[in-house]
């Protein structure tokens, strides 16, 4: 048995305190894997009562970041405070003094993952940050180890418990989106303020530090283009199902040749596709790789233990290297000449649903916007609603298509008399 | 740059020479991955047109494994001869002259893999066989590092790509198992003499594997129990699908207490469950930890490509140690107080088919038989069969029941003379 390594643990809310009970009450394993015993020796936290809580030494809490940070004899900072201030300048400090950092912030990863980890290069130590995305579902080491030797030419990615739960709701009961909110706020799937969730910026997040790693360039969230699923209808379920699809919030990174497009959008996806069985509040991450071919991780994406599982493995994998001797094991290599395309520049598939007037010819003047835009339709469902309201609803899927071509006929079909309101547009993959 | 790594290659083969092909033509994102150049010093394979054929320089070829292992450059053995000899002794040998070892050979890795590990651990150096398992789904290096907090309580995996592409052709087309075995071996799926794959032994070995580091004691081969697929007609695929499952060739490893219990064998898998879905050739490994929860493992198990991934991430793993200095991040700490139970002490839930005289009284014999050994029954479908054989057909599925009870009602229930014959018995999981 190796020197014990000491850790310096910043938050002890819902996902700290997690990670403090696991190293505390699995300590025999973890020593045993790990090659030495682990021991928690500050944990700043303002509010002692949580100490009571988790069942930790009250005398451990301090709410002095110094205190973590100055200590000599801290070894690894473990950063669960979330958000991205004070988390990111208390972890830029911990490297500047040394310190190896694990952490759990996606926020900070995704937006400042680059500079930490060469500031940490600088500095002969490492920032490990596996539970960031997906909980316990491997996901970082994947990228950084396991398909390295891959090019990269897709991920696919339901990385969102909230709103997977949400869709699979209104997809099993047919209720509203509201409706299916409520549901999750009342299990705490869902926070009081959703919105992080809903309007898929936790995804854009994720998505930034896997696409980072799996195309070796800086992909920040400001570069991912998204959309929220708190347009998704009922109705929009009942066309999916009968089209042979179900609708997902999915994160996409694809790459043709020297350029990457990134995006998070609700997304049909054929029924058949193990994504599409994804339900409740499960994540699943799909990457095509050329050597590999087509691989996908599952599993809970969130919660204080799935969480733990990630945050000590890197935790024992900083203490297997800081025993070693070894200081940096893996290094961001960027390909300077990757590029991000705009997200007008995509061609993708659509489903394209709308209220019209219930009169001969109208379906004739959308198509011929559609026609004139270079789209090509793929199928049309049109039904007559309740004879009174003199309206129809017409849904089409088209082939693959310029995104900035089908803006261009949406401006277009809305400035038709005959359409009362473009429902929603639904970008679709496979 | 650091400085290079030479290369060993033993066995220019189907893998060896996907592998070959991948470090060369991808040597560019190899090397930057790695840290340094990767080198092919020298080939073992006595068939020199096989140069040809992969497009590597002949003169790299010898038939002299010694000109691999005593030569002082030679840094890493890949060693991809497949069977368990000459390869142990070539790895062994490997080893104990200071080389490290990448191998995808799981009979070797199942049969022999805590020994090897602990003669590398001795001589300082490491061996790495991600690709033994599931091709190039990461699937060793998760047990060993990112899962390695939890307490793993089970794995189900769908670990053998000729059988479930078997039993997918058998459940979607209702052909027989003959006929689908003739497709896979006409697509290249199945070997001329299929019996490793069929049997379930090729998935025992890579369960053994996978058990071995889950649990942390040493699982081999002899003790997995194992039952092939080819009992299995297109009649059970028929019930299974009535009843709502699905029949795959599963291999289980699951703790309870300070035993586990470890088989391969046909399964019913309830048809909403996620492994249920595995369709075709894939692989997935479905694993449950105290912390992680429920994660899956997903993709082709298989094939040259797919296996070079997880070859070449375990070269690139050994080059990062070797610039770095260090010799061993892995060690097999075995946890002497875990047993293995056998198979007669499971409890599992049983899908039992026969035929039986189609007269009164009949199936009172059979529930009797059954309760007397305390096996309860969930279900019951009884079918007469042609009039002309006097013959009905029964299928019971039971409530979890001992192995123990079921095997000796199995004899008692074989005895009677009702019973024209005991047709299967499937264990169902879920």
């Amino acid at each position: 048995m190796e020197k014990g390594v000491n850790i310096g643990l910043m938050g002890l809310g819902v996902i700290g305190g997690g990670v403090a009970k696991a190293l505390m009450e699995k300590s025999d394993i973890i020593s045993t894997q790990a090659g030495c015993p682990i021991r928690i020796r500050r944990i700043l936290e303002r509010r002692r009562e949580r100490a009571t809580v988790v069942g930790v030494d009250a005398t451990l809490l301090t709410d002095d970041p110094r205190h973590i940070i100055d200590d000599p004899e801290v070894d690894i900072i473990v950063e669960l405070l979330g958000g991205e201030y004070p988390a990111l300048d208390l972890i830029k400090e911990g490297i500047i003094r040394g310190k190896n950092v694990v952490t759990a912030n996606k926020e900070v990863m995704a937006k400042h993952g680059p500079q930490l980890l060469s500031l940490a290069g600088d500095n002969g130590v490492d920032i490990l940050f596996e539970a960031s995305v997906g909980g316990g579902i491997p996901l970082i080491a994947p990228f950084k180890f396991d398909l390295a030797a891959n090019e990269i030419s897709a991920i696919y990615a339901i990385i969102n418990g909230t709103t997977n739960y949400i869709l699979t709701r209104m997809a099993r009961e047919g209720v509203s989106f509201h409706e299916a909110l409520s549901h999750a706020q009342g299990l705490g799937y869902a926070e009081a303020d959703p919105r992080n969730d809903i309007e898929g910026i936790d995804a854009v997040y994720k998505l930034a530090i896997m696409a980072t790693l799996a195309f070796h360039t800086e992909v920040g969230p400001q570069d991912i283009y998204h959309e929220g699923i708190s347009r998704i209808t009922s109705l929009d379920f009942r066309y999916a199902q009968e089209l042979g699809y179900q609708i997902k919030l999915l994160a996409i990174a694809k790459r043709s040749g020297e350029a990457i497009e990134v995006r998070v959008h609700p997304t049909f996806v054929p029924e058949e596709y193990l994504l599409a069985k994804v339900d409740g509040v499960y994540n699943a991450v799909q990457v095509e790789g050329d050597l590999v071919g087509r691989v996908l991780f599952y599993g809970e994406g969130a919660g204080p233990s799935a969480t733990s599982s990630a945050v000590l493995s890197d935790i024992m994998e900083l203490c297997r290297r800081i025993n070693l001797g070894v200081k940096v094991s893996h290094e961001l290599h960027l390909d300077p000449t990757m590029s991000i395309r705009p997200v007008s520049d995509i061609e993708t598939r659509y489903y394209l649903r709308m209220s019209v007037a219930d009169r001969p010819g109208v379906l004739a003047q959308i198509t011929r916007i559609l026609g004139d835009n270079l789209i090509s339709i793929s199928s049309v469902i049109q039904k007559g609603q309740s004879p009174s309201s003199k309206t129809a609803e017409i849904v089409i899927m088209t082939h693959p298509a310029k995104e900035a071509a089908m803006m261009k006929a949406m401006g277009e079909m809305g400035e038709l008399d005959v359409v009362r309101e473009i429902s929603n547009l639904v970008r679709v993959e496979g």
